[in-house]
């Protein structure tokens, strides 16, 4: 697995159950997964010699997040090794306009967009489309980084001056948003986990609800669509579809990862199989596992560092207090918005599981932990 | 941990959730928890340097197996470093003259016994109570080793020329075995599972259904059975109790465990917290997790070696093929009955799941493989 962070350590965790050796490329060796005990090769994902190391000792080669120059994948394949996901398909979640342009020509439902080269453009959309409208870097952005929402020309002009390649969306009234995560084999078998409800915070998911509270006719559109996505860019292991639903139940694409998501970290308790084990599955083509849900609802809140670090794991005791949560920690130090790890409980009733689940959250990254006062 | 075979590869897998950073005493670094990618010293139990070793990088000491001299981890205990279970409570599991005077002595139910120093002694003990006898090694024994059925004299001189310490049990009528495990934290609080079901072959356990089937007073008399073992030997970690059920419905202690046991490895799928992450929190004295069950029934096969090595990574995608199903190899060679895994499915009824667990298990280890043929 190119990359070392939380869904390699994770990935790691479903890789002992099945007897699979996990080495990651990893660019230091106190990364989540090592830390996990995965096996390691050091290096940056643009090194090709890294990657070749790499390639030498496994039998398929995937990755934990998109920032890897195709190049090098291309080399790896060159070998013999499959890289899964393809270079080409990674090519979606890896250039915004790239992906809008293949979805667009799809025929899947995007929002209105244009590649932009000039403040002139965003001038020329925002007539067309009203503002505010969406900039967003072609490449390189997450966790909400590279997305910009601006009012006028002059917010655009400020954004372009920063460099980079973007494009421009129009607005979306978002109702909410959801997510949806399949698993699919090279040779063609594909499973679909539920809808997932996904809660931003400036960009970066705080929280999620398996399922979503959405209307069913809206779900089986976001499964429809990410199942149609996966088999028309040829995904291979786990592809995650990030959803628009409008107020009006309309469903719109917005971004689509091609490795295990945040948004399905609530399969590790909440589903059979969970989505680190069926990225292995799916990219090694085993049989998938099972998707459905263990409960009928399960609740996960993201660990987001506060802007004082807190150290976790004095205050995991004080969290494990909080009746049927399931604590994950990613082994990082605390860094103001950073991932540090995730809670998820599950239940009956989405509001009463959220809130056990806040709980726990609060306690581990809240202001104030047991020994603060 | 001191050991490094299954039950702590499941301890690490369970570890990297909490952000748990478990190294082992390991004899080499290809067993199965080191394959798994927890941290190691290497030495045997009886080695008092990498003992002490290991306990100078951690928090506590705790062991997955009984075969540890205690007079080691007395020295590790003075040093400062709590040990648990404590040297006192593991001599229930290390000596089982000990186990069952003491227990005798407490007023738990136990099988008429005897120590044994000649043939004499056990002809004597057979007169009072009929052939055949049960012969057991006082200690070393597992997976029914050390343990002889004889039906006269001349066979238990046999047994006894072979050396050794042993002890003579009366035959007790069978109806079913039974096991509870419970997690104890040394500041007092514990946790129980659900009675699961236990079917030796041959004195190895190769199926286990949680919960057991058994009348509902023989299920509440075996959970405080182990609720009251646990608390009267001052165990802490996980504690197993195996336990015969006669046709009268009378129950009547086998052995007891200090450490995750055989019996418990349906709670990784089948328990809202496994075995091994409440043995990791009741060991650091953590909150213990809830032992609801996710699903009516669990059911396990365990897979042992056949005569002939198979290769379990070249069978996984076919045994992944049965619906539902749960692997966990433990990276281990083949050999004939080397526990080397297990599988476990839940469901609705047991002998569904079970049907289904026996499927997976006879695709990985049975006589046949898919490229045999």
């Amino acid at each position: 697995m190119v990359g070392a962070g939380q869904l390699a350590r994770m990935t790691q965790r479903a890789a002992i159950d099945l007897g699979i050796h996990l080495d990651v490329l990893a660019v230091r060796d106190d990364e989540p997964a090592p830390l996990a005990g995965s096996g390691i090769v050091l290096g940056t994902p643009d090194d090709h010699g890294a990657l070749l190391a790499l390639a030498a000792g496994v039998e398929v080669i995937t990755l934990d997040h998109e920032l890897v120059p195709t190049d090098g994948l291309d080399a790896v394949a060159a070998t013999g090794c499959p890289v899964r996901p393809s270079p080409a398909a990674l090519r979606f979640a890896q250039d915004k306009l790239h992906a809008r342009r293949e979805l667009d020509r799809l025929g899947f439902p995007v929002p209105p967009y244009l590649d932009v080269t000039a403040a002139a453009d965003v001038q020329g959309f925002a007539e067309r489309h009203g503002w505010p409208v969406v900039l967003k870097a072609r490449s390189g952005g997450y966790d909400g980084r590279g997305v910009v929402i601006v009012d006028d020309v002059a917010a655009a002009e400020e954004v372009l001056a920063g460099g980079g390649r973007w494009l421009v969306e129009a607005m979306v009234p978002i109702a909410t948003e959801v997510a949806v995560v399949t698993a699919r084999r090279p040779s063609g078998g594909h499973v679909t986990y539920p809808v997932v409800e996904t809660v931003q915070d400036d960009g970066i998911c705080i929280e999620l609800v398996m399922p979503a509270r959405v209307h069913p006719p809206v779900a089986a559109a976001a499964i429809d669509l990410a199942d149609d996505i996966a088999a028309a860019i040829g995904a291979t292991g786990i592809l995650a579809v990030e959803l628009f639903v409008t107020g009006a139940d309309e469903v719109i694409v917005n971004e689509v990862a091609l490795r295990p998501h945040n948004s399905g970290h609530a399969t590790i308790e909440g589903s059979a199989t969970s989505q680190f084990s069926n990225h292995l599955r799916a990219v090694l083509d085993w049989p998938l596992g099972d998707t459905a849900m263990r409960a009928p609802v399960a609740a996960t809140v993201n660990l987001l560092g506060g802007p004082a670090p807190t150290d976790l794991g004095r205050r995991l005791p004080w969290a494990l207090e909080v009746p049927g949560v399931h604590v994950h920690l990613y082994g990082k130090e605390s860094r103001p918005g950073r991932k540090l790890g995730h809670v998820t409980v599950l239940g009956d009733d989405a509001e009463v599981a959220l809130r056990a689940a806040r709980m726990a959250a609060d306690r581990l990254v809240g202001p104030l932990g047991p020994d603060d006062s």
